[in-house]
């Protein structure tokens, strides 16, 4: 057992989930112990040409794996458990989550293939799990996936309380409001440090109840009984699939689902029992011929216009058993996440244009599974935590979230906003910022984790704007000629056919420059290679006003 | 004079401003005689690579240069008149316009360094121009730049009432109401097609008067006279601005004018007569160190987040007299354009890390320049036109005007929703759908007009996902023996000083492959080439799950 300092303070730091929207991993270190709460995954900005996905640099969890005594989950979201696939090839604590979440945990670690055993162990809301000098209480929350939980964790300078992603649902289709019993009583014996979510903190009132889209679907099929009705939802908002079962059983549908994660999660959440089928009402998608199209209900994934998704290969014609008609009503059951919104408009104006009835937005089937900025001040008000620091948001939302702990009584100097693996360090009465540990994004792209950077970024983002031309020819160095060459190869530049003239002044200003760079006695490549690609790039950019990356590539023989 | 048949109809088409944000342009024809109504350009989707701007296919105006009688323009934004500069290289018509639209013009044409003269005509609402058999005149209408019309033209077959942008603003900064009365004569005396834009035709109610704008910022000014006040928005707002420079003045502020195309609007707005400068009201931004901060306003460009607008430099310290900090309060008076959104919110987060005050959308300090339901109603029920093809709008705004008008009481088959190109022929009774004239979109990438097209993209996004790898060696043709390489060569495919034995290896599959075809004895390049692309892709997909463009390079000698 290692000793522990009477000095020892507890150590708190974010490798993920601040200043940015996606990736979420928390660690909490205490002398020999360190627990880690969620570890997502994020998707690429525009400019990161190329990448399949972001997740958090872990290299501070590697260097200190012998301390790690477990990883929680909060719920099942890509941007808290996605990283996991890939974070588990290095380290590889007993992870605890509920059983929706780790259902779809192993459903991810199943494709990874990891070559070692991961230990997963299932926990139910109020159960505590010891790890080290932590003791983990998992606490029921509302969330869009079903088995979301805050988790309070007692240390020896006091509570932690980490609300995870969570709302206020007074109404939810399952499992009762989130368990603010259980917060307030914490916040009663006293929380030394409260980690909350910040999503929607710049949103007014409270976030609808699930059972809104209900009500709102509910009317929509009571409306359109001579409709075939496709309904585009996130295949992880287990209630979400729910209601659309239950009221298509209602008007006497049979229902049936599209797109891979759909099924799965379906297939997936019935057998865990967390949803429920209405008798004889789940069809398979190859038998809706076998019914009347207003008698038909199909749940499917791409509510954000993915290309290849479920809804746009049946709007563009490219899927099996469904092609979109005037005879046919779509509801996108969601929101445009922000970066998808020409997506989303583009598959909205295909199907206006086959004559589909659209309901988005203005039609309220949809509601957020983020507090807003009500649900989070009761939160501070039954928590009232000695100090504070605001997680899952860009830093708008952080600073947004300060003010409204402010509005709440909190004294502005005992709310912390973190960067990226900066370290908070607290003992019973004090807090404070005390250095940072290493932290930042990987780039995953294919099989590669790590191996994009910046450098491989920029030329990308230079090919992309402006293509290449590869200048090619080989060299004698004994006699000082050119034997073959230079040969001029151009990608995504112009289209050559109608650029011949240019193509050929560019043949020719590579041949001079390399002549001069040869009569010069110039012998060094590099050299040779430069002149060519000034020569080049003047010329090119006085002509076209493009800069196309060159790329000179002399032979020698 | 061209004899007209008696069966002679007329022809209306659009080559811009259907299915699409971005570019305008509506052709009437009749006989002999032809005019063009607004010429605009639009900006590249994300998929159109390094791709600059967007214009019209004018294959259709050009093979028919002769009839063109005239450009009318209706205002001076980008996407009804950016396209001049292009396409005035081969057509030449008279152009008219309103004062303000041509001075905006007049600028884009001094850039373009046309080889011939332009002729422009400046005309005021309520002037009448006979282009051929057309009469065409000007009608003031409300918009987010001043001087904005609609035209109506009276042709042999009836009017033709095209309303441009509009929204209906009772109580606009300067002109006065849309010129509803015009609009209701012509209506009493009956409209054979009225072409009306859709931008917000989703929108319930009305668009409020830019006049609101004015009073949420005259509240801003009063709470915070402690801050220096910054102030983005589109250049091109005239009204805007003039609302920034009286409310400073009220309430003693100097107010400095920053970014190129705002210095470009105010100054031109100014000596054109539509902008009123409060007494000494205006400094320069070089000056604004002689004055307290918080007696400052900064007018700027940058409202969209653009990368090197003046706001972008201030808030990531890059401006030269600016520097952002925790005592300004900056106002984004727009709205995100679709697919700018997180542009906006990068510029939003950085300014929030350095303790500036933001206000956007929740603040009411932007007012869209774009009619809503309510107001397009209003042209409906004054126009009551006997034909109506709705334009300027995605396929989506397209259908839900068509709905509108339908809800107006128009018969669904006196409604055209027409596609870029095709021809609407209609006399005084009739109208129908026949046949298209070439239309499309020609895309601009520096100096270059249309030398971009499908392949290039392809190529640039092939490029962009993954990267090139270029194989290069040169063979003796006579000995059958490679010389020299093959050398590998990557750029943005990966970390190449990390990958030194995935590149090894491709070296050593690229060496077999040739080997392999020499041996082989098949003599042509095309086929040693491909081997190469087939060896190699699959190697690195399967070592990678990547495909970057594979480019074999070899050379004889």
């Amino acid at each position: 057992m290692a000793k522990k300092a009477s000095g020892t303070k507890l150590r708190v730091m974010m490798l993920g989930g601040l200043n940015e929207i996606g990736k979420n991993l928390a660690v909490l270190e205490y002398g020999e112990d360190m627990i880690i709460i969620d570890c997502g995954l994020g998707f690429p900005d525009e400019d990161m040409l190329g990448v399949d996905l972001v997740i958090p640099d872990i290299s501070y969890l590697e260097k200190n794996v012998d301390k790690i005594r477990g990883i929680l989950l909060t719920h099942g979201h890509e941007d808290h458990i996605g990283a996991l696939p890939y974070v588990l090839r290095t380290i590889n604590p007993p992870i605890y989550g509920t059983r929706l979440t780790l259902g779809i945990l192993e459903n991810k670690l199943a494709e990874a293939r990891l070559p070692h055993k991961v230990q997963l162990n299932t926990v139910s809301p109020g159960d505590t799990v010891k790890l080290g000098v932590f003791s983990c209480e998992f606490i029921h929350v509302n969330h869009s996936i079903a088995d979301a939980c805050a988790i309070a964790i007692t240390t020896p300078m006091g509570v932690v309380l980490h609300t995870g992603d969570f709302k206020i649902d007074v109404s939810p289709i399952d499992g009762g409001i989130m368990d603010l019993t259980r917060i307030g009583e914490y916040g009663r014996k006293g929380v030394l440090l409260l980690m909350c979510e910040s999503t929607n903190v710049g949103r007014p009132g409270f976030t609808p109840s699930e059972r809104k889209v209900g009500a709102s679907l509910d009317l929509i099929f009571m409306n359109n009984p001579d409709k075939r009705v496709i309904i585009a939802t996130f295949s992880s908002n287990v209630h979400r699939v729910q209601q659309i079962l239950n009221y298509s059983a209602k008007y006497g549908r049979k229902v049936a689902v599209t797109g891979r994660s759909m099924l799965n999660v379906v297939g997936a959440a019935t057998e865990l029992g967390y949803m429920n089928v209405p008798d004889k009402c789940l069809i398979d998608i190859s038998e809706i011929g076998k019914y009347p199209p207003n008698k038909v209900t199909i749940i499917t994934t791409g509510s954000q216009g993915e290309p290849m998704s479920a809804l746009y290969r049946m709007a563009f014609s490219d899927h099996n058993q469904v092609e979109l008609n005037s005879g046919d009503l779509v509801v996108l059951s969601s929101h445009a996440i922000p970066g998808n919104e020409k997506l989303v408009g583009k598959i909205i104006n295909e199907m206006y244009r086959r004559g589909v009835n659209v309901y988005h937005e203005e039609a309220e089937v949809h509601v957020s599974g983020h507090a807003c900025a009500e649900e989070i001040k009761m939160v501070h008000a039954l928590v009232k935590p000695k100090f504070f620091m605001p997680i899952h948001g860009e830093y708008s939302h952080l600073m947004q979230h300060k003010e409204l702990a402010e509005y709440m009584g909190m004294d502005a100097d005992r709310i912390f906003i973190c960067d990226i693996g900066q370290v908070l360090e607290l003992d019973k009465n004090h807090c404070k910022k005390n250095g940072t540990v290493p932290a930042g994004r990987v780039l995953v792209d294919g099989y590669g984790v790590g191996d994009v950077g910046n450098i491989v970024l920029r030329d990308r983002r230079h090919l992309a704007q402006d293509g290449l031309i590869a200048v090619v020819a080989t060299i004698d160095t004994d006699t000082k000629t050119i034997l073959s060459g230079p040969d001029i190869i151009s990608r995504g530049f112009v289209y050559v056919r109608e650029s011949e003239e240019l193509m050929e002044e560019v043949r020719k200003i590579a041949r001079d420059s390399l002549n001069d760079t040869i009569e010069a006695g110039v012998g060094e490549w590099t050299q040779m290679k430069q002149n060519i690609k000034d020569d080049l790039s003047k010329y090119l950019y006085s002509k076209t006003k493009r800069k196309p990356m060159i790329l000179p590539v002399i032979m020698n023989v």
